[in-house]
């Protein structure tokens, strides 16, 4: 059996999920970490590789002893979440650990993920969001946001998501089925929030910044149709800032 | 007139309020923003001597020129927060601007200050509160709550608070008018809110020290009077951590 674990973290602090030279990660802290905890070096696999600055409410990764596809744990399964909650940064905390079968993969056995980019939309400047929520430089009303909303409803579909892709990815198949894609408000807040099977590098970010882009824009909502029907990288709006994007919700086909 | 200036702050980077130095205050940042604002040296003088890591839902300061009475602004009074904003760090935030008599004095003239002090009690680590909120080493139960809330009743009134007071300090009056005093839960969080025309070093901090180390003593309510009457700070609890607090509200006699 493979140790799954689901964690919830601040992006602030690290170069994103993957391991890397130049920086502390989610996956490389999880390395250390579970080599304290074993006594053994593990593989850590997770369900994304979110970018630099990029938070999660919900991700999930695997833990398995280096080489193998399976843990010896001597922790009992309820403790372990605390014995890693004790060693880890205040910033990563572990929710849940349960045992998956050998054959299960953070990342392959996702069914769908949700994604959330948050807007600060108060009147004045928010000094507890700087590293949480972007401040997009309009304030959206009742209408621009119904708006926005029309907009977000055109992504839904299985469609090729080529123009909201950052352009240099060597991604073949762009082709994505987005399950829901809506614009509402919190409080102050106005979020898009975002479901599909995968998603191509950067495709939230540009998603947002296509909706603010044309925010105030007097078009039809079908001239998302047209943005996505010509594949073109440059059609679609600019890429909004990592901060405001969150993991929300990772679904497996077993339900987990 | 001088000007006055409604503002918000996350406390984390700071060294508190009042110029230090060896570190970041929001003193500091504000001669430095004033400055260059105004192109003349300023005095900038709080509301409170917040410490280092302590936040601020509310906080209230003064600029005049330095050596003066007075402000010379040619930014009209409605565009002095964005003035501000766009030169401040991104944890501070101006909020409001006023002009106010020369005899107001932000500190002298507080009728009564609200501070509230939040202690994470989910049942897992919150990532994303680790310099906001106080995660407590006991998990609190309704039954516990009221209890807490039984004794922060007893704070109200006014009295000497000599045994809430950091020792060392050097005030000689420990008295003060504490108006109310409450625990109560927020979702997963718990929250002491106390209003007082003064407060002592360190006084709520101490406070909510008290509460937590009584939290799980079946003590009738009036244990908290001993504490009071004793005058002694070694009969109250722990000085809860810094990151917890916050400014919350400031009453002034004109009702700002």
């Amino acid at each position: 059996m493979k140790l799954l674990l689901k964690i919830a973290f601040l992006g602030t602090s690290y170069c994103g999920y993957q391991v890397q030279n130049n920086g502390a990660t989610i996956q490389g802290t999880f390395n250390e970490v579970s080599l304290k905890l074993f006594g053994y070096e593990c593989d850590i696999v997770g369900c994304s590789r979110t970018d630099s600055g990029v938070h999660a409410n919900e991700f999930y990764l695997s833990v398995t002893k280096k080489g193998e596809d399976f843990i010896e744990c001597s922790i009992p399964l309820a403790r372990v979440p605390v014995a890693f909650n004790s060693l880890l940064p205040d910033d990563i905390s572990v929710l849940e650990a349960s045992y998956v079968p050998k054959d299960f993969h953070p990342r392959y056995s996702v069914k769908y993920k949700e994604y959330i980019y948050k807007i600060w939309n108060g009147t004045v400047k928010n000094p507890f969001d700087a590293d949480r929520a972007y401040k997009a430089p309009l304030f959206i009303d009742d209408e621009t946001l119904e708006r926005m909303n029309a907009y977000a409803n055109r992504f839904v579909g299985t469609k090729d998501f080529a123009s909201f892709m950052a352009s240099g990815s060597k991604i073949v198949d762009t082709t994505r089925n987005v399950k829901y894609a809506e614009v509402y408000k919190e409080g102050d807040y106005v979020i898009f929030k975002v479901a599909a099977d995968g998603f191509l590098y950067n495709m939230v970010r540009i998603m947002v910044g296509t909706l603010l882009d044309n925010a105030r824009v007097m078009n039809p909502s079908s001239y998302i149709d047209l943005i996505i029907e010509s594949k073109d990288r440059s059609r679609a709006g600019a890429t909004a800032p990592s901060y405001g994007l969150y993991l929300n919700k990772v679904v497996y086909d077993f339900g987990g």
